[in-house]
């Protein structure tokens, strides 16, 4: 979920100033055409980490467009007045009209994260303050308003400089952060519990963008750049019966940089290494598999990656010491007719091992998320809903004791161009090469935006991707052993 | 929630008889245009009290459909391969496909109502539950089901004379209820937890049907009608973006009996009854407006109800003894330019009172649902969706400790016509009578649907209706004083 804004995004100053010019006019021209119809608010919540920029960030959506149109509402101690009301109240008081922009800063995700971290209730007593928040945006949506939910991010390292260097600079020690800030532990738990609240509380109509705090120009352009997109989007629609108009990509790389661009293709494995780790790590599934603690886990694994980045051949890998009635393999293609009259989701379901076997997909329920999304085999609105029915639909998995691990294989375009060719040229390999896998090239750049959005909606803490940087198959096949090692020993561990 | 069906609805032999042919030719005309459309599946859950006729009405649909485009499934004890697998595996399983219906007798509620009934688990639990259940059902419905979901009632002496009747039968013994269904305890305990699902878990996309089931002629004919009604609507939808097709009168009163037919509209009081009523309730009322206890509670209530019912008179005479700092009047008319730019609640939670005090609405947020409704001033989708949201509204006012009190004042006909009369010819009345009253009554059976419904979703344990004979206006004014002051004193007796 973080994994994206963890990454260093930065643009420098002077890319920074040729953009901001353009970018200021389209908002103050979206904010008044909003004024102009008056057909909806605008609602924007900000969370996050202490540091990240929040309070900067509005300071700045002021300087950039208009302040009469954006009133902005902070939500500390209770007032009287609010004390002695239903908690929502004082939400209500402060909504904006349509036309306008409200800005909470501090809002109702702030007091569940608050309330979870210190302690205060539990999980259960958390959802439920999550589908309350959710049954209000839902109405607020449905009564046409347009939400926007930021949260700014700082991974552990970045907080602690930064909060370092507000503390040293005169001018910003007034700011200093509030005592707990200071601990490691309350960014565990911040984070950890943030995570539980954006995996739930992400959906369609009013997602949550995760936005990088570190770098003042990258996270003052994106989150620009990102209201200027939805807004947009927004008043071009001709009715508040259209589906909610967040369709542009979840994750908006300004810098040009996403987490795929962020691994060390260069890895590899020589020959001698590799024989070794690989049936070290072959010989360990199969102990772990035959495991009596398996008896309590099933153990899925989803394989995703660009074409020809060695899914099978990984896949062939994991399964050389295993008992054949231990595991199965399911190839996802298009679905079948009985699977066609069946909800998207039907056909995994059926797949799902009972406890103590290992079913492995190639291909999978992402597939909504990817080609389905870039080759337009679904609607927007169905892509866009995917994302928290996906998520829903893991934690139904692992709540019932299945390890789930899913592979992203990663290959650069230049391998890729490299094993077409050779697939070409080698004729017990023809078969695997198609016209369709040279169209699918051409839409690199959108398979790129697809995958960078689904590993950002759908890593989960309960369901994390790995990405295996697949330019070198040796490499690739080991990591891809030894993360489901890990993974169900880590399982294990915690029974 | 369950008021109108613990009245005794009924149908005579006769007039069943009469009607099934027709039904049935409907209902199988559909199924097979169902199956032709391959478009969507239909998914009806069955839910109730313990003999009020589930299992009749499983087998009486077979009987009237064609059974081979059903399918029921019982989800009793989990097997072998279920109990290896995630909770909904065995749901997934028996998803019906398009064109098909599928009956799940016994289902995820059933689970959740045992479950809380015999005290597995809490309150805070059977929400997480509701949550997901709701979350399965709209990704059902966004994939394009149909879903119903009837709930088969009886009244407590009902459900026990029914339960003695199936025991003396010999041909029925074998149908014993399980033993817990002897208690009254469970029965109190099973209406109460069933009470907060529907509540929580009717949406417009999946609404629960309630349906009296001590007659079964009336209960058959009732499932019938809301599916063939379902059924007909959906299949005329032409995609699955259309709004979910249950725009159909929720409560479908086939005997033409509801619940405002079953008040017994002679009562009245004579004028010293009244006159020493009246000044006892209202000398109560004023003094526990000023008891301490009140520090922790606000009251709210609640005036809708036939024009000329008696609505303002009621009012003055609740407030002839007040304070006037205590109190605030709220006549809900046309909304201002400024409530008209934010989301329909607001203009209620603006008049939200702090604790201690007193406000009364004349007329409402329940105006949505019944002129909004009835004069077309909202959508469907709109005012559909308006009793699940108004549903939460009011958990949040109790849950933070107001009182809430809905009174419905009901006249008939007659005596509305007659106080038009009257008014029209008194000239210090003639300014409360208009045009519109006058269209408003040729609408009478239209309100009387919406006002059915109305009270059937949001009368809930935690904000009751009161319906309030009220032809004879003494006996309206004492029993809404005496309501109020009821209402109170079981709230401080609570705390």
């Amino acid at each position: 979920m973080f994994e994206s804004a963890e990454i260093g995004h930065s643009i420098d100053k002077a890319t920074f100033d040729a953009a901001v010019p353009a970018l200021r006019e389209a908002l103050l021209e979206a904010q008044y055409e909003l004024r102009q119809q008056a057909r909806f608010p605008v609602i924007i919540l900000l969370c996050g980490i202490e540091g990240a920029g929040k309070g900067e960030t509005v300071k700045l959506l002021n300087e950039w467009m208009d302040p009469r149109l954006i009133q902005v509402s902070t939500f500390d101690q209770q007032t009287d007045e609010e004390l002695a009301r239903p908690p929502a109240w004082r939400y209500w008081r402060q909504l904006p009209a349509k036309g306008r922009m409200g800005v909470f800063f501090g809002n109702w995700y702030s007091q569940m994260l608050q309330g979870r971290v210190h302690g205060r209730f539990k999980n259960a007593v958390l959802d439920q303050a999550i589908e309350a928040a959710l049954a209000l945006e839902r109405m607020l949506c449905d009564e046409g308003a347009l939400i926007f939910k930021f949260w700014f991010h700082l991974s552990k390292k970045q907080m602690k400089a930064r909060l370092k260097s507000l503390q040293d600079d005169p001018l910003h020690s007034w700011r200093i952060s509030p005592l707990d800030w200071q601990q490691s532990k309350t960014y565990d738990k911040y984070v950890r519990v943030g995570e539980r609240v954006l995996r739930r509380a992400s959906r369609d109509y009013a997602p949550w963008y995760v936005v990088e705090g570190v770098d003042e120009y990258y996270r003052s352009l994106t989150v620009g750049q990102i209201l200027l997109d939805g807004l947009q989007a927004a008043l071009k629609t001709k009715s508040r019966q259209e589906p909610q108009p967040h369709a542009a990509p979840l994750t908006s790389s300004l810098d040009n940089r996403g987490l795929l661009d962020s691994l060390d293709m260069s890895q590899a494995l020589d020959k001698a290494d590799y024989n070794e780790q690989l049936i070290a790590e072959q010989a360990r599934l199969s102990g772990l598999l035959r495991d009596k603690r398996m008896r309590k886990h099933a153990l899925v694994a989803v394989f995703e990656g660009n074409d020809a980045a060695g899914k099978g051949g990984a896949i062939r890998r994991v399964t050389a010491a295993l008992d054949p009635r231990l595991y199965r393999i399911v190839q996802v293609a298009a679905p079948t007719d009985e699977e066609s009259a069946q909800p998207y989701l039907w056909r995994f379901w059926r797949h799902i091992p009972a406890r103590g076997k290992f079913t492995m997909f190639d291909r999978s329920w992402y597939g909504r998320v990817l080609v389905e999304r870039v080759e337009g085999y679904c609607s927007p609105a169905d892509w866009l809903r995917a994302y928290g029915e996906i998520n829903d639909f893991e934690e139904q998995l692992t709540d019932a004791g299945v390890v789930l691990v899913k592979f992203w294989l990663a290959i650069d375009q230049q391998t890729q161009l490299q094993r077409f060719k050779e697939r070409e040229q080698t004729p017990f390999k023809r078969f695997k090469i198609t016209e369709d896998d040279w169209r699918n090239r051409d839409k690199w750049p959108l398979y790129r935006d697809a995958v960078g959005d689904m590993v950002d909606r759908t890593s989960t803490e309960i369901a994390p991707w790995t990405l295996v940087e697949a330019n070198d198959k040796r490499f690739a096949r080991v990591k891809v052993l030894r993360t489901l090692n890990e993974a169900l020993e880590a399982a294990f561990a915690k029974d």
